[in-house]
């Protein structure tokens, strides 16, 4: 019996339990989660075999460890996790959006980086949120970022790769700097602009409804995103992002005036550069 | 007979013809533009019978004149059109994403606002360009804004009404400097936002495209329209998309102080405003 421990079964942990057990890595799934109705949900879609009470109870006999929590709890669910394994070589994986911090914390909380502790960051996600909204395919042709440390143990780092790729996943293995530095830029930067864009506007929104096209749905759709999960994220990756966000409002300053004095030739230059944006990014996600 | 002249044959222009002619509305479509290439392929897929070799020639004994050009064509084409056809009384209406500095331009061209001159705005696009994109359902369902001023004729604004709506738009008259002020804040800006942002990262693709996920895709495809139409639209209607960009500006700048000061009560302010933004714009688009 080759069994799961499960912190956290909401969309991404019922989704990895989900299709880890389909590929056969694992044949039986416990969970433990703060909200006692994620897993009663979680056991009824087949996500969860059994609950557990807490932590320490659940990893008992387990072969790996997924924290699928939010952002500021992963630190700490990892360190239970790792405390109650003590000496066990069970790999114990997140699947947070941010790697640095979490990665930081929990050596700090243990006094050394741990061995078992594989920081995992999988690029796949629904607009539907929660066990209910699980799916078994989630991860098929997803990247799913993993970012070792020094530390880490290589048996414990192939372990948590091989059951990514069981789920189907694209595994790129990179540092957690460059991946947090990345992902700002590419992800919680524009989420950011997207919200922020569509809060200026709230109070308008009766006069203006009737002009919104396809364009506008998109950063509606962006902005949806559940904001507590989002605050976390920007919250965890906030050197990454205000320095990214600094140097795009000084862009969008220099764009407006340009704008104002009739520049064509500074609007035509960015126009350009974003024009070829999609061809310059090609064959970039999952 | 009843013959509809077409000034600019590319994709808007081709798509009405298309449209138009099978909602039976004319029976004979003559087009006029600057690049005979365009004509060459408009007559190829159907949305012309024929070539005019100038707009004066064009208009003789049409029933309408439709002009789909870049925005700053728009008024100098208006402006033939109306003093070729003298005191026949033929709607002439555009397709322009920016109607009151084209009525403007217009009437000042004139002399006086003239009567017949019914300004148009499709809210309707596709990703491809030109006549071969040229589709006779483009209007389906889409939204169409009718800009009349004071003087424009009844008549002329009932036929040309009845045109859109033959092409299956759903057509609503509002004023010009509300229409403008409005598809500045739902379309110019996010437009131009999106292609500000992916335009600052173009250095960095390399380094970031394996990080890219459905998000920066949404704002990539947005970015990827012609920049030449989106320069001249954001030049014409630059006195309101620089206010609302510098509210944008000013918000962004709210928004990474707190994040630079962990301030997360105004951060989860800007990301429920932004969550709640779909619902409250519901039904909004065409």
């Amino acid at each position: 019996m080759r069994r799961l421990f499960l912190i956290g079964a909401g969309l991404m942990g019922s989704s990895f339990a989900l299709a880890a057990r389909r590929a056969g890595a694992f044949d039986r799934v416990i969970g433990y989660d703060v909200d006692s109705g994620t897993v009663v949900r979680a056991r009824a879609n087949g996500a969860l075999d059994d609950g557990a009470p807490d932590i320490a109870s659940g990893v008992h006999g387990c072969a790996a460890v997924a924290v699928a929590v939010p952002p500021q709890a992963i630190a700490a669910s990892v360190v239970a996790a790792l405390r109650a394994l003590g000496s066990a070589a069970v790999p114990v994986f997140d699947l947070g959006s941010v790697k640095a911090p979490a990665i930081v914390s929990v050596a700090r909380a243990l006094g050394a980086m741990p061995a078992h502790f594989v920081p995992c960051h999988p690029l796949a996600g629904r607009e539907l949120r929660g066990a209910d909204a699980a799916d078994a395919g989630l991860f098929v042709g997803r990247r799913v970022f993993v970012t070792p440390v020094a530390e880490t143990s290589p048996t414990a780092l192939a372990q948590v790769t091989q059951w990514w790729r069981a789920c189907g996943a694209d595994v790129h293995v990179v540092d957690a700097a460059e991946h947090d530095a990345a992902v700002a830029a590419t992800s919680h930067l524009p989420h950011l602009l997207a919200s922020t864009y569509v809060a200026t506007l709230a109070r308008r929104a009766d006069a203006l409804k009737r002009f919104t096209g396809p364009g506008f749905k998109d950063f509606t759709r962006i902005a949806a995103a559940d904001p507590d999960l989002w605050r976390q994220i920007l919250i965890e990756n906030r050197a990454n992002v205000s320095a990214d966000l600094s140097a795009l409002i000084e862009a969008l300053v220099r764009v407006r005036d340009g704008l104002e004095a009739g520049d064509d030739a500074r609007l035509r230059e960015t126009l350009s550069l974003g024009r070829d944006a999609k061809e310059r990014f090609r064959d970039g996600g999952g």
